[in-house]
This record gives structure tokens, sequence and C-alpha cells, in this order.
């Protein structure tokens, strides 16, 4: 389904547009950044965090966020999910909210330094359910040839330039991958193109892991990685970030991306290789169902237990 | 001046604007391609090169461009430098074309596979004479801290993902520099934020070189670029494309950066570091001087000599 409307700059506004100018900085220089979020029955999930890091990306860009911002953005969301018919107890969306540095008509890739109106757009789709297959088959990724810098000072920032992301996108789906994961240039997992990866395993101490590549290894923190790390310790499963290699993700006994609006899906496959047995695990599909639960607005999963 | 109609889609319309949807991939993820042009009296410098370029750019992120882009590029930039008062014999324009995959409605990474059209939209501004000093003092680089990786896939390519590059020159603005430089992972010099970089320096076999980073650095190979390569032969410089270092352009006789709008321009700093005795070189002016007199449609410079 395709939205009906938008929200830009404060007012919700027909979908077909135009809204923009050529001149926003968005459009010319992918001088932006964004956020996406889920709302389920007209709750967003984690809108605070969701603030915080757009906060982050727009100090690492130095774009002049309004002070209201997290105001502005709730009430949009509001305002948005009620005229889409995504605000009802039953309803499950995804939301994007970006923001680009504004519209000047100065030419080049410095910014003017005159205080300029950043451009704040809103949009909302339905959830759809992941397609079928996708849960009990699990994601087949392939690496992409696009390798990330941990020491690029924008590595962890939520940027509008995304075409490594959309070329790495196209990489999979020429190789009949569902998504394609980033290595950085030591040749370590990073990330898939819109999710976090984790990984099951037994440690050499025989306590089985939960690892996910730690922050300097070009990922954007997840707000969904973030609760993931609770959630292991919760479960019995010892939370672990840190320097994970390709051959850690094969030898693995279960692996899933973690993401705002997709929540938690199996991976069984990376460049043709099973990933494990190759089948979802059991860790996997708890994962999921506690995590759609907490969105849902329900308590989190109760005591630790083992799969032992 | 701040141009007053922008070419968008087939048509001229009021820069004001608005023009695009916040749907269009331009600004939702920086996936499109661009090219900056210069017309001095209306004539464009190197269309053909430009519009071939904007082509490899096309097919390196698979944005399908019509098969009569050229023709209508043409018409285009005619229209607009006409209505902006830039097609006079003594009018300087520079000219960008930018092109985004398109507007479609759905959400995610994936492009859909049906056929889009893409977003065209041209701008032009006039051409100001570079700051008082510029030419006289040279510009003072940083070299920034993002690094450029040779083995992307999108690294020789014109895409408006451009956000490294804005980070890029605020990390120069804060410097008090005009231009930051980038590095490729490996610490070799690859090009600055919009053109690429030229030494002149004396060889071991006592030849003077005409010195710029290779393709394989993670540069664009600039239509000013290739020019310049052959002015060198031209005038008795030796064109050299290879792998120079920091090292090699602090120890160079003269360096300056090439641009399709800027044209040629000294480099004198890098780092706060002068570069040769910390001037500008008399090679530079006469390329300066050279790619001027060509840009105006002028013979470029006849028999080679040397300042020796």
């Amino acid at each position: 389904m395709q939205p009906r409307h938008v929200w830009v700059d404060g007012r919700v506004v027909p979908a077909a547009g135009p809204h923009l100018s050529v001149f926003d900085r968005g459009f010319q220089l992918g001088d932006g950044i964004f956020e996406t979020l889920r709302a389920r029955g007209g709750r967003v999930t984690e809108l605070d965090l969701h603030v915080a890091r757009l906060q982050v990306s727009a100090n690492g860009l130095a774009i002049a966020l309004p002070a209201d911002i997290g105001e502005r953005l709730a009430g949009g969301i509001r305002e948005l999910l009620a005229v889409e018919g995504l605000a009802g107890a039953d309803a499950d969306a995804s939301i994007r909210i970006t923001v680009s540095r504004g519209s000047f008509r100065e030419r080049g890739l410095l910014p003017v330094e005159e205080a300029v109106q950043p451009t704040v757009a809103i949009q909302a789709w339905p959830v759809m359910p992941p397609p079928p297959g996708h849960l009990e088959r699990g994601l087949h990724l392939v690496s992409s040839s696009v390798r990330r810098d941990p020491l690029n000072p924008l590595a962890t920032l939520k940027t509008t330039s995304r075409a490594d992301y959309v070329y790495a996108r196209l990489e999979a789906r020429r190789a009949g991958a569902e998504d394609a994961l980033f290595l950085t240039i030591d040749g370590l997992l990073s990330e898939a193109t819109s999710a976090n990866i984790f990984l099951v395993r037994r440690a050499a101490d025989d306590v089985q892991e939960l690892a996910t590549p730690a922050l300097d290894c070009a990922i954007l923190p997840g707000t969904t990685r973030s609760w993931l790390l609770g959630w292991g310790e919760r479960v019995g499963l010892r939370p672990v970030e840190g320097w994970l290699t390709p051959r850690d993700l094969a030898a693995a006994d279960e692996a899933f991306l973690s993401s705002s609006v997709a929540g938690i899906l199996p991976v069984t496959r990376l460049d043709g290789r099973a990933i494990g047995d190759g089948r979802p695990g059991p860790w996997t599909r708890r994962a999921r169902d506690d995590r759609e639960a907490y969105v849902r607005g329900e308590e989190p999963a109760a005591a630790p237990r083992s799969t032992r």
C-alpha cells in the first residue's frame, strides 16, 4: 500500500507532491540524516532513542535541529498515522523521519554559514509480514564488495548518503539473496544494509553467547541491537560485542538480523554457505517473538531459561 | 547571485519551487548522480565528456538514463542559460546536472524493479572570480579524517551521496583552510572534495614532471585532469599518473587543484606545512591561463616550452 500523505515541515500534505526544492541539500548532496521507526497501535517504539540518535547524526554533520525536535516529531507522527489510518489498535506502521540540512541557492559543498532551516519530513507505511518463507527458510546474505572503514567519522551516523547501501542491495538481488552484509576493510563483520547482525554460539567455556559486532566495526548502534543485548542477559545468553569474522558466522549455531521495522529475521546463508545447520534456530524464534511482544507493549520475557 | 530558474524534467520552472517529491530517491538515499560543468559565452566546455561520465555513474548505480539524455541535457542547458541571462558572449556560468533514480512510494533501499523515470534537474550560476588572494596566496588544504577506499566500486562514480565530502569541507573550514584533501586508506593522495590534485616536480632523471594520483587512488577522473595530462605533454612537463604521498606533495616545486568550474587553483599548504616554497609557481599560472583560454574557445597552448 502506498502512502497518501506525508508530513513536511509541520504540515500533512498529499504524498503526490511536489514538496521539495531541487536546491535542497538532501537531494543535491545526500546532506541529511534519517531514522526508521515502528509504531504498533499508534504507539511508537523507542521514539526517545531514535530522536537521540537523530541528534547524534545531526551533531556529526553540524545540522542544527530545532530545540523542540522531539515534540515536533512526536506530533507529526501522531498526525500522519491518524490521516493514514495507521493509528488504530491493530495498526502496524513503519515510519521514516528524514532531515536534510535544508535548501539554499548557493552552489557548492560548503554549507552557507547563515542559519538555514533544515527540511524535516515524515513518511509512514503499513508494515507487511515477512515474505513467504523468510521466517521458515531464513534470509540468504551476500557479502558486499563495498567495505566499511571503522575510522570514518561518519560510519556510525545515519546519513542519507546511502548510495553504498543501495549498491549493496543491488548486489544482493543480482546474487538472488535477500540482503548484503558489509565487512570492514579489515575483513570483520559489520552490519547488513539496514540491520545489525547477531549470532548465537557456544563459547570456549561452554557458555552460550549472543554475539554481535562491536561499535568499532563501522555499525549503526541499532535500538533493537541495544534491546537484544539486554534480552540476551535476561534469557541466559551471554551478550558479547566483539570482532567477528565470516568464519565465526559460518560456525555459529544460529544467526539473525535485527532492525526497528522488520524486527528479528533469521539468517541461514552467507555467500551460498550454510550458517550452522542452515536452518533458523530456536533462539532466533524466541528473540523474534519476545521483540514483537515488546513492540506490542507487552511485558518483556520473564526469567532466564536455557535451551540446554 | 542566486538562480531565478531551474530546469526540471524537461521544463524551466521558478527556482523557488517546490519541484520534487519527498519520495524522490535522491532526497531519501542520495541515490543519484551528478556532473558540474562550465559554459563560457553560452558554450559548454566538454559537454560530451561530462555526459559520458554521467552515463558511467548511471551504469554503476543501475540508473536507467533515457537514450537521448545527451540531447535533452544540451537543450535544457541552452534553455536555462538563456532565461538566466548566462548565454551572452561575455557570460561565464557553472552548471550542475543532477539525476536521481526517481520517485516511488515504496519504502526501502532496494529499487522497485518496474521502470521508474529518473528525476533530471539542471541548475546554473554565474561563475565568480576566485576570492581575493586565492591566486596570489594559493589554497591551504587540510587532510580529511575521511579516508577513501580505492576498492570501493563507487569510488570513481559521481554519486549524490556526498556527506563525506560535505564533512571534509566542514573540517577544512574549522581549520581555516579552503579545501580538504582525501587520502586513501593506504595513505596515498586521492583528491580534494571537488577537484583533482597535481604537483610539479623534478624527477630523478632531472625531467620536470606533472604528477597526479592514478585512477586506482579513489579519484573521480576529472575532465580537466585529462586535459591537463595532454597539456603537460604539449608544454614539456612529463605527465605521470601514480601513487603519491603527502611527503611527495610537501616536496613538490608547485601544486594545484583542477576542476571544471574553478579551473586551476594553486595549492601552497597542506595541514599547515608549506608545499615547495609556499608560493604559487609559474607552471600553475600557465596551466590556469591556458585552461581559461581553452574554456573561452581559444587555441590551446602552442609548442612546448620549458621554464629552465
